[in-house]
């Protein structure tokens, strides 16, 4: 369909926005847009004012990086999780994976990604200062490494556990139950529970 | 993944709005979420401005009932246009489709769906009153059914038909180069344009 085919400017904007997601395509975002026109016009305006609000508001956790409506997390601010237990894992959806085993009663530091020469990401991109921060203060009696199985995963696993060695400070790593080069979003909740539950000594997994 | 585990309400109510688009599941829901909170806030304000503003000032051409940005869309506003020949067609992407071919110079004429019994949609809630009247006005010389070839394409092809006999105008379908029961808005172009070209009296087809 070429592009001239719109019949409405304001229409090419919305599709062409739209599909500045990641994988939605042109034929998609047409879809999608016109299912908005279809919708009461008050419906289309939550759809919207949803987005625009939520990326006004939203704040990350100052103390483990994850998303948050507040300067601290719930997870950070609930007093029943054990503070002297850090998981370590790349990103926010990793964080409700395991959230959403009901196994782990620690907290979380949110890196933002993993050591990637390839990509340009090396350690100062990732949030290692402020876990480096909290391991030196000595509150912190173990750190579980909980990053994808790739390799990426791993070299950041070994930079970090280098890092910690010198410091007062367990380093575990879940139970390698996830097969090798998946990533641990996708893994089911029932393997990553148990993963957890079964984690080793780091130096164990060298 | 539990609803529990997403970590802000914000964030909560933001796929669930992304949810509710057709095809859109939780998780691919959140994953363009995720992909907006990585953008610059500006550009998640641009996605979400650009579709509020689209709902808000989109209009349908008084004529022909196609997507506009003014009370007369572009189509039927340019004088080389032929507006005594009409293409009945269901949507605004049926529109689109035909436009694309570059082989239609008459005007559109958008029905807004097809007569289907199953879905409740009978005659009434489709826009054949203005495209009733405009072939009193005794201007139209011509009708192109446009349909999809499904039953119900068919069963409106015929109601209109049947209408518009006693009236001074020819009734043409489009060649069958589309196989029965495909939609016309997955048609290919060159099918679509040659079989505009070849288009019958709709007498020929019954
Ligand atoms: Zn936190
Ligand atoms: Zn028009």
């Amino acid at each position: 369909m070429t592009t001239s085919s719109y019949p409405s400017k304001l229409l090419e904007s919305a599709v062409n926005e739209f599909a500045k997601l990641p994988g939605i395509g042109k034929k998609t975002a047409l879809r999608l847009v016109l299912h908005l026109l279809r919708q009461e016009k008050e419906m289309a305006f939550k759809f919207a004012d949803t987005i625009h609000h939520m990326r006004q508001e939203i704040m990350y956790c100052k103390s483990c990086h994850n998303i948050s409506d507040s300067e601290t997390c719930h997870i950070c601010a609930d007093a029943n999780r054990d503070n002297t237990l850090i998981c370590v894992v790349e990103s926010i959806r990793d964080v409700m994976a395991i959230e959403s085993t009901q196994q782990f009663t620690g907290i979380y530091h949110v890196l933002g990604g993993v050591i990637s020469p390839m990509d340009g990401i090396g350690p100062d991109d990732l949030t290692i200062g402020p876990l480096l921060e909290k391991i030196k203060s000595g509150d912190v009696k173990e750190v579980i490494f909980a990053l994808s199985t790739t390799m990426e995963g791993d070299t950041t696993n070994f930079y970090l556990y280098k890092k910690f060695e010198k410091y007062n400070v367990a380093t575990t790593t879940i139970a390698r139950g996830v097969s090798i080069g998946d990533e641990l979003e996708y893994t089911d909740e029932v393997t990553l529970g148990r993963s957890l539950i079964n984690r080793l000594p780091f130096e164990k997994t060298l």
